[in-house]
């Protein structure tokens, strides 16, 4: 165990650069006043963030064979949304942060106005990316691959999860409460990267049931791990405040289970996770390490 | 020019009472805390405006025979982006606006967060409605029809006209800097509507110049009407707060030129544009007629 997360560094360092690369490419800002809106975009899409979603996206078309350079394009996309949602959460009428990837974050290094029209166009740009003939030759596995993110971002899915979240500082959760928050909140678009490998892969929908399970369990224990390091993480290592809930008086796994059981849940859950891959070969490794990771991390 | 005008109410009484019946079938509150994202997407979608781009869909659809309720949920995937960048634009750090459309904008009548979030998800709605197969059963057409409305919808589009406008609050814009602001801060969005009736009657790109001529045309004439009625218009027609481009010292149409000739001008655009529909029949009244009242309207 030890072994696979420690071999998913050059993994994370490849799709870092290969994520940045093409947010490069594609934010060429024109010569006119629109400068400053590519620039903000550049300023939150650029040089940060752990590239998670890519990678389970570039780690999902590894076991159907799918070329890496479409499945990064399909990365793209979901970081896209991953980015746009980080913009508007940070907004003082939400979460009201400062510090982001190690950054200002958007509204402070810019304007509100600014983040807003940023997150908005980062949010177009993931649909234009993915219903791209670069993206794919068959227009079928475009069009589902817009329609599932569509369902994942919007109020089904990641939205719908923020609003929850939202109201839930004024109320009081119960795990299954807190758990379904976050299956919509941050769930939604874990489960996304994985359909997509699949959706590119050409499986069927009813073959994509090990990687749903695969998806459901990494996201939990993804959002355990971002809890215990809310609660007891390094601002220096995580590039963003700390204790954030504890201090809005938001319940979470830590909260309603304690940082002991919540690690080990955490762990139940990679074991799981690791399970629902069992008939794949070394195809599944890329997964297999990122499912450790998820836990393991640090930041 | 009149008849043709007058001609029109049935049309706009119609489709606002499918675009109405769509967004309630398809905003269907689910039973949790997600309600209230629900509910304030009802509010800023359902029971207003003139659903001026629905109708511009539908009518570049009868030209090619395309099936109508096809061409109603492009159009209502359109009006999912006019309404959250209307929603989105209202906001304290942007316009802030108190009325739309005859009812207390959405961060009123609920509160910022709830405003960005169910702006967002109006946003991915869009995407939604568009990649599903209801919408046309070649993919083709579904892949082609996101990738154009994410551009004009995206920071080469929308977003980056909202972006200099912005921007020219704080500058001095000439007539050709304002056309180009709005050709892209409204006009990509018209553009799209007349686009969209081509991809699905399944017209390859070279033979849409034609409508791309009247949809510029209609789009500034619509424009101007807009900055017209903005400078002498009355609240209780609008339905939104009148004079705000002078009281915010920026450039229009009207600034520009003066109301004489910005009513000439737009008068002369409305026959370019119904000049670009002469080779077609019968099949285009309801173009001709649309860009008659694009000019006429008192709302």
């Amino acid at each position: 165990m030890e072994g696979s997360s420690t071999s998913l560094e050059p993994a994370l360092e490849q799709i870092a650069a290969d994520i940045d690369q093409l947010f490069d490419e594609l934010l060429n800002p024109p010569h006119d006043s629109r400068t400053r809106l590519y620039e903000a975009m550049r300023h939150a899409a650029i040089g940060g963030g752990k590239r998670l979603r890519p990678l389970l996206v570039v780690a999902a078309c590894a076991l159907y064979h799918v070329d890496r350079e479409r499945a990064l394009r399909a990365g793209l996309a979901v970081e896209c949304i991953h980015v746009y949602s980080l913009i508007h959460d940070d907004l003082p009428c939400m979460d009201d942060d400062d510090l982001r990837r190690g950054k200002p974050t958007l509204h402070r290094a810019y304007d509100e106005a600014t983040a807003i029209l940023a997150g908005d166009s980062l949010h177009a740009l993931a649909f234009e990316v993915l219903a791209d003939e670069a993206t794919h030759e068959d227009p079928f596995v475009r069009a589902e691959l817009v329609a599932e993110l569509a369902r994942a971002a919007g109020p089904a899915g990641m939205a719908g999860g923020q609003m929850m979240d939202l109201i839930a500082e004024k109320s009081s959760l119960d795990l299954a409460a807190v758990t379904r928050l976050q299956q919509l909140k941050t769930g939604a678009l874990i489960a996304f990267c994985l359909d997509a490998g699949a959706i590119m892969g050409r499986v069927p929908p009813e073959g994509r049931s090990r990687l749903r399970g695969y998806a459901r369990d990494v996201g939990l224990a993804f959002q355990i791990t971002d809890d215990l390091l809310d609660a007891e993480g390094d601002e220096a290592k995580t590039g963003k405040r700390v204790n954030k809930d504890g201090a809005a008086g938001k319940e979470t796994f830590v909260s309603l289970l304690g940082a002991e059981r919540a690690r080990m849940q955490a762990g139940l859950l990679v074991t799981q996770a690791v399970e629902f891959l069992q008939s794949f070969g070394a195809e599944a490794d890329l997964l297999r390490a990122i499912a450790h990771f998820a836990v393991e991390r640090d930041h």
